[in-house]
Formats: C-alpha cells, sequence, structure tokens
C-alpha cells in the first residue's frame, strides 16, 4: 500500500478524486489490510439499502445472477457498494479480522468478534471474492470478502439473544426507532408511511409507546392485507392503516378529511419509492414535522413542495445515526415479543 | 380551456401527467386566462432561482442569448420555468391582470397590483412571450409573459419603501432570514455557508441579533475580499469571515480547531454548488442542528454523510415558507441601513 498520512474519516483510502472523503469518492482502495488506525473485517454478508436493491432488481428485471453480477461489477469498478443512482448503500456483517495498532489499546472489540457495521456501504471499502447467495426478497447478500472500518465508523457486536439476520435487518433501519422517540411526545397525532416496511414497523411501534393511549398512530401503505399491516393493527401498534398510494398527492389530499381530518403532528416517511415528499406534507399540521426516513427523498421535492402549498412544517432529512439507537432499534424487538416473532420469521430464515 | 375539476393546489393545470400536482407534473397549461380559484398576472420578471441560473449558465457557456433560448425553450417545454436538472425554479414579479370569481371576495389584491410571487415557477403555470434582457449575474431575466397563483399559492404586495428588484431580491430567499430567527438562540455559535451571498448575509443579520453579543457568528465563503464579505465583518453580522470552499471537507476539516473549535451549535447552509453537506455537518457540534437552505443539498449525502462521521445532528430541508417570512425578511434590510444599501447597490440597479 502506499504510504498515505492516516485520516480519522478515512480519506486515506480514496483514491479518486483526490482529497475527497470516503463518501463522496469515486473511488476506494479496498485492500484487505489494516491500517494503524482501521478495522479489517472479514464480510459475511451485505444488506443493501432497500432503495438502492430496488433500483438494481429492477435494472436487472428482477434475475438473481444479473443482480450479483451487477454489485460485483459495482464494487470492483468503486470499491464500495455505493449505487450511483440512488447514492446509497447498506451495511454489512463479519468478524474482525485485524485490528490496527493505534486502536487496538481503547477498542472493545477482539479479533474474532462478529459485528454489524452501523456506517453505510457509501464509505466503506469493501471487497467481494465471491457472491454465494442473494436473497431476492430481502435485499441480503451472502459473500466471501473483506471490508474496513474507519476510527470513526460505527459498528454494534451481534447480540447473543438475536439471530444475526435478525440483527442486521434491524440495525439497517437502527436511526428510525431512536428518531422517532425522540420527535414524537405523548398525545400526539403521528402518521407514518410504509407503515408495514422494516423500518415503518420500528416507527410505529416507538410511535405508540411515545404517543401513548391519549395520541393517535396512523400507518399508511399501498396495501392493507400485508402480514406487517395486519400485525401493527393486532398489536395495537397503529390505531388504523389505511390503504394508499403515498405517490398519488391527489388522492391523498381527498382521503385526508376521513383518515386524518386533524392532520399529524408528526409524520415519519419510511416508503422506499420516490415521490411521496407531498403527500408527507399535506398529512402533517401547520406547524408539524416530517421526519423523512426514506433514502428515495428529493430535497428539492421537499422544499419546494412546502412552500408550494404554503404549508410552514420543519422538515428533517433521517440521520442514520442517533446515540444508542443499536440499543433502542434491538430493545424495539426485545420488548415486544409478537414484533420479534414477525422480524424472526420475515429476516431469520437462514438461522 | 377544457373543463375541470378545480383544485386549490392547481392540479386541474397539470397536462402530464394526469393527477400529478403542478410541482411534480412534467407539463402545465399555462393559458393566460383566470379559471375561479385562479389569479392571473402580467409577469415583468423572474428571478431564477440561484442553483437554476447557475447551471443554466454553465450549460450554455455563459452567452446570454443562449441563455435565453434555453429558458425560452424550457418553459414552453413545460409551462412553467422547472430546471430538470436542479429541480428548481425562482419566483416572478408583475401585475395582477384577472382575479377568479371565486377568489374576488376574500382576495387582498385588486386588478393592477403589483406582487410578487412566493411560490416557486416549478409549480406556477408560465408563459413566456419574448425575453427582453437577462442580468446575468443577479440571475432576473424581463420578460413580457402570464403566469398564475392558485388558491393556495403565496405573493406579497411589493412594499412602497422599497425599489421592486430589491423586494424581488429578498423576496426570493425570505424563507432564509425567518427560519434563522427560530433556530438560533442566546449565546449559541452559528456557522454560516455561503455568508456572503443573498440568503447567507440576510442570515448573517439574523443570526447576529438572535445569537447576541454573548454568541459567535462566522461566515464562511471562498473569498473574504468580496464586498458582502466585508460589509459583514464591517458591521458586525459576523464575528469572523473565514476563506474555505465548503467542498472541500478535508480542508473544513483540518481549519475547524483554528476557526470554530467550539463547532457550531446551528450551521446554516447557504451555498449554492454541490458537495458542501459533509463540511456542514463536520463544522456542527453534536447534537447541534444543520439548516441546509441551498437547493443544492443531496439529500442522500446528508443522510449518509452523518452517518459515515458518527454525527448525531438534526439535519432540516430548508422550507422556502416560514409564517410571516416576507415581512421578516423585509424588516431584516428596513432596520439595518447599511445592509439596505448594499442591496439597493447590488440589486437594484433597475429602479
Amino acid at each position: 500500500m502506499i504510504a498515505r498520512k492516516l485520516c480519522a474519516l478515512g480519506s486515506h483510502r480514496v483514491l479518486e478524486p483526490a482529497g475527497a472523503l470516503p463518501q463522496a469518492a469515486r473511488k476506494l482502495d479496498a485492500t484487505p489490510a489494516a491500517h494503524a488506525n482501521e478495522i479489517l473485517c472479514d464480510v459475511e454478508a451485505l444488506n443493501i439499502d432497500s432503495a438502492s436493491f430496488r433500483q438494481i432488481v429492477a435494472a436487472n428485471a428482477g434475475d438473481a445472477a444479473r443482480v450479483a453480477a451487477h454489485v460485483l461489477a459495482l464494487v470492483e469498478e468503486r470499491g464500495k457498494h455505493h449505487n450511483p443512482v440512488t447514492g446509497s448503500g447498506g451495511m454489512f456483517v463479519g468478524r474482525v479480522r485485524e485490528i490496527g495498532e493505534e486502536l487496538a489499546a481503547h477498542c472493545d472489540l477482539r479479533v474474532g468478534d462478529r459485528i454489524a457495521s452501523l456506517v453505510s456501504l457509501t464509505l466503506t471499502p469493501l471487497r467481494i471474492d465471491a457472491i454465494e447467495r442473494i436473497d431476492m426478497a430481502t435485499g441480503r447478500i451472502w459473500i466471501r470478502g473483506t471490508a474496513i472500518l474507519f476510527e470513526t465508523g460505527l459498528y454494534a457486536t451481534l447480540p447473543p439473544d438475536f439471530p444475526d439476520d435478525v440483527s442486521l435487518a434491524v440495525l439497517d433501519v437502527a436511526g428510525a426507532p431512536a428518531q422517532v422517540r425522540r420527535l414524537v411526545a405523548p398525545g400526539q397525532t403521528v402518521a407514518i408511511l410504509g407503515a408495514d416496511g422494516k423500518s415503518g414497523m420500528l416507527a410505529c411501534a416507538q410511535a405508540r409507546e411515545r404517543a401513548g393511549t391519549s395520541g393517535r398512530v396512523v400507518g399508511f401503505g399501498p396495501d392493507a392485507t400485508t402480514p406487517g399491516a395486519r400485525l401493527l393493527l393486532d398489536e395495537g401498534y397503529v390505531d388504523a392503516f389505511v390503504e394508499l398510494d403515498a405517490r398519488d398527492a391527489l388522492a391523498v389530499l381527498a382521503e385526508i378529511p376521513t383518515v386524518l381530518p386533524e392532520l399529524a403532528d408528526v409524520t415519519i416517511n419510511c416508503v422506499n419509492v420516490a415521490g411521496t415528499e407531498l403527500s408527507s406534507i399535506l398529512l402533517t399540521k401547520d406547524e408539524g414535522t416530517v421526519y423523512f426516513f426514506s433514502m428515495s427523498t428529493s430535497f428539492t421535492a421537499a422544499a419546494l413542495g412546502a412552500e408550494g402549498v404554503g404549508k410552514d412544517v420543519t422538515m428533517i432529512v433521517g440521520n442514520g445515526y442517533a446515540k444508542g439507537h443499536a440499543e433502542t432499534a434491538l430493545a424495539t424487538l426485545r420488548n415486544r415479543p409478537p414484533l420479534m416473532r414477525y422480524f424472526m420469521q420475515r429476516y431469520g430464515s437462514e438461522s
């Protein structure tokens, strides 16, 4: 490897363009050896971000072999899984192989520990030697390969009471339940778009707990008969589940007097398709808050959409990180056996 | 015109795709006649959004005639000035020609009033009959043409004590000073990127007033010798002006210990170039707030950038609208004669 000044944010791994940070870089050096301030991991599986996986699957007509070739080529080209169309990535699970000498003293990890990365694959140097299997339903890809974690990179050791793939599924969206806990106050009305998806269900559960019995939680999704939607209703995580296509703002507008006449104090957008910004804004009270957790969000559509309808709402960019977010996300399942069973069934098939 | 059910949000003006709202639409019907819930205006000038104008100028090698042809073709094609590259638009100033019968009774306006639109041109039906002149420095375009305001469309009557073009320049970024007043508290440290631009200067002035003498306001920009940067320092709207290219996150990281060791409680991004999300995040305290007013902001770069460096910050999508924002923006100048003189000089040349 070329000797370079080591950077806490990993800029020493950037090949192109010079002077960029890893997330902005076109190409990273994924050489599998730990610098003094890095952790080298053997990767077992990738959890591709939902927006990114959906795009890759569509671009390859749903064919698993073509998806595999696409991902291999992308990672070979960029030294990271950074989907240039969606701008998003995902995370990995793996085993610590090597800890750089500067980190060894003040790092909780030991060689052999199994961890999940909590930073995006869009900035993680990644090398894939082989793709072993792809779960087309969940966007999980089992591989042989290696990844590098930087000094500032976040990770979670995989909890002993969870199957790995359930941990991975939950940790991938760990920001959502933690942010919902902060945003929602007792007695509030909360609207959750994409409520029966992975992040949506965790968000509903936390919104229910925070809003309390005096509050109201309404889930939205294109199909009210999914197992997720039914669970949300059965367990009372939502008071109602409304079947709506959030891309159709006019339809949402027409339904509001029936389904959410008071409008939401807090709207959480957890969808994985583009074009739902305006529906989120229309569902929200003046002076309310819209939290965009979806990576499909368009900044300008949100900014100009709110202005265009004269709605004075605070719109927040979903931050994948919040203090204690991994613990909060795992506890969201641990404290709710029905939700745990659902995640086990849906994401735990390989355990 | 085709008879259609009139919609408060203007969907009856959408030609393609059916069922879309005006901002999401590919093409609007800009026929110059007011429906019952519309206001028809004779347009005098467009103020093109800074990100959009910059892109159009670059795409036409800085040639004014080519820029004019580009804008004409774009508006002819879409029935609105909606730049497909940047997703942004701008606003217009004009004179009320016709008020729909449903609005006439409860509308402050009269035929002949001169107004500025406070909704984006990305959702405003617009027809250009001729382009008369383009100010390549400010992105203002004098035209003959017409525009439609919807029932929910925001506008401001042009204040008598301001030259029109100064009003237009200020109202175009009216969201910024109003949002800064809400976000900044006494004693806080505030970082403002793109501080010597139009929205940046209004943001600095309001941040100074709100943060007070116990707070600290630091402006950032690529050139500390601009008239704007000098004014900010001379008038004490900023405590320091730091010369930095915000696209270079590594350079920003290296400068932080010198220029902002305490980091900012609130960072306001007012730049008009892409790639400054990470610098904004790096300049901000853990648990601080980043407000992205720039239309060049990438949602995913912000979301994944914060996660990538493990920074627990609240990131807000700049909303062009806030209650009373036009009054706040105009008062920002009215109460600060040096800032008023600067805006008069820079944007008031046609008065």
